[in-house]
């Protein structure tokens, strides 16, 4: 069936060359994996599911007018999007600190924060994606004051959507990850949201039982990692399908 | 003689109550320490210097026009400083790549950076003077943006003194690092400099040697630790007294 150019294999997704120009195909991989892949598992159904929440997403993001790279779901594991200039930066949003904010600043986790605070990272494996500012990003170059200024308006508005999105379903927003990428059209350079939204680059706590439904759940062993993305896809309203069908839909051909 | 009350007693330095309301004495301690104090040495005579280099560089700063806490030297080991409530950040500009952000960014030291960068740390000896961002500064309220606007400006204009200061007596200007603090006078508030501007503080490199003439001598036991200090105070023209009269003036009294 599918002959087509892989451009890029990643820990989570593989790109293959899109249909036209300009796009490409984002493939939902089932691979778990943390410290900076040091720990790795694979996990039946995770690609699936995150495939459909960062549908979901990008659909909501799109139509509230924040662009996104997001142009349709292709089948379970696969969606079409559209290419950008990645930069390489890792953008992340604290409501609450947890993770790395709590040992780098000596907070207790679950501490509110005094407002939400943006990080970024710069994206390099080998030197395990070091906390940078924006004067390190714009004496190198990896993005201009003006495309960071975008960067930080876009990241606020996608706090404030995912904020509220899960709030809705009982869901308290702890932090997040995303990349944004340059979008060439019409002569036009654009900032937009590329990349994945997912249970794997969001903290997200059960407000009731504070019980972890994401990443986190692997990172630190808590087992019970495809419930966990399940039962947010399932609140977010997304059609789950059976523990069947979820291991279905084209396997990655290595 | 003197019996004035210790008010803070760090790793290179001592400070005492002024003899005025709003003054305070700064002793310049021998003591050598880096790896935040694992590694100690004392070093006869180092105070005595970053005294005289402190005194000269704080006092063309004020004549610039660049407000500093320094009045006047007192002694051998002493000056008159204007207190003020620092501000818990250390605030590092750099030139060239060398030190912690070399492994940071996979840099090779010494390279000329694309422009001076300014990177800011939180003064927490526990936590090991994380590297934060603005956002931390502000989301946290160690400053206030006008206030790291004030911060920057003022860093960037001792930068480019130092630079030309070094530049002509043929050392180059690596990086270094500083302290600002709030001054409440005449009802208003104002950011200036404080602490010291010393070898301790600054990467100065030989231009024609590209020998290391700061304290990254003690960092990497490199040896003549003092000679390269003597060196720079010679060169800045500063009289720089016998070996013998530089282990003189008040020792510190425990
Ligand atoms: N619209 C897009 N155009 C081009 N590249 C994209 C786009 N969206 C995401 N990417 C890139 O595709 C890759 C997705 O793969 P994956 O997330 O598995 O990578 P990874 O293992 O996390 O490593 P890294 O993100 O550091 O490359 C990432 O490199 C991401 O930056
Ligand atoms: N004008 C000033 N008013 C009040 N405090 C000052 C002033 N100038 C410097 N300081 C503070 O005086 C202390 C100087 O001592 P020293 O440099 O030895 O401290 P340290 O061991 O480096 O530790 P730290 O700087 O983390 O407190 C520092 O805490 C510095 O912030
Ligand atoms: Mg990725
Ligand atoms: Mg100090």
């Amino acid at each position: 069936m599918n002959r087509r150019r892989k451009i890029y294999e990643g820990k989570a997704k593989v790109l293959y060359e899109g249909p036209e120009p300009g796009t490409l195909v984002q493939y939902f991989k089932d691979d778990a994996t943390a410290g900076n892949g040091k720990k790795h598992e694979i996990v039946d159904g995770k690609g699936v599911l995150n495939n459909r929440i960062s549908e979901f997403i990008f659909t909501k993001l799109n139509g509230l007018g924040i662009p996104t790279h997001f142009v349709r779901r292709m089948n379970m594991r696969e969606q079409l999007i559209k290419e950008v200039e990645i930069i390489p930066i890792e953008i992340v949003v604290r409501n609450v600190a947890a993770g790395s904010l709590v040992k780098r600043l000596g907070l207790e986790q679950g501490t509110q924060l005094p407002r939400s605070i943006i990080e970024f990272y710069y994206k390099d494996d080998a030197l395990g994606d070091p906390l940078v500012s924006e004067e390190h990003i714009t004496a190198f170059g990896w993005a201009t004051p003006p495309e960071l200024d975008d960067i930080m308006s876009l990241a606020i508005r996608v706090n404030d959507f995912l904020t509220g999105l899960f709030m809705g379903v009982g869901i308290q927003l702890v932090d997040f990850k995303i990349e944004c990428g340059r979008l060439y059209e019409n002569d036009m350079m654009r900032i937009i949201l590329a990349d994945e939204i997912s249970p794997d680059n969001c903290r997200l706590w059960d407000v009731k039982t504070r019980n972890k439904l994401d990443k986190d759940r692997f990172r630190e062993d808590l087992g019970g990692m495809l419930d966990a993305y399940r039962e947010v896809a399932q609140r977010l309203g997304i059609l789950v399908e059976t523990d069947n069908a979820l291991t279905t839909g084209p396997r990655l051909v290595q």
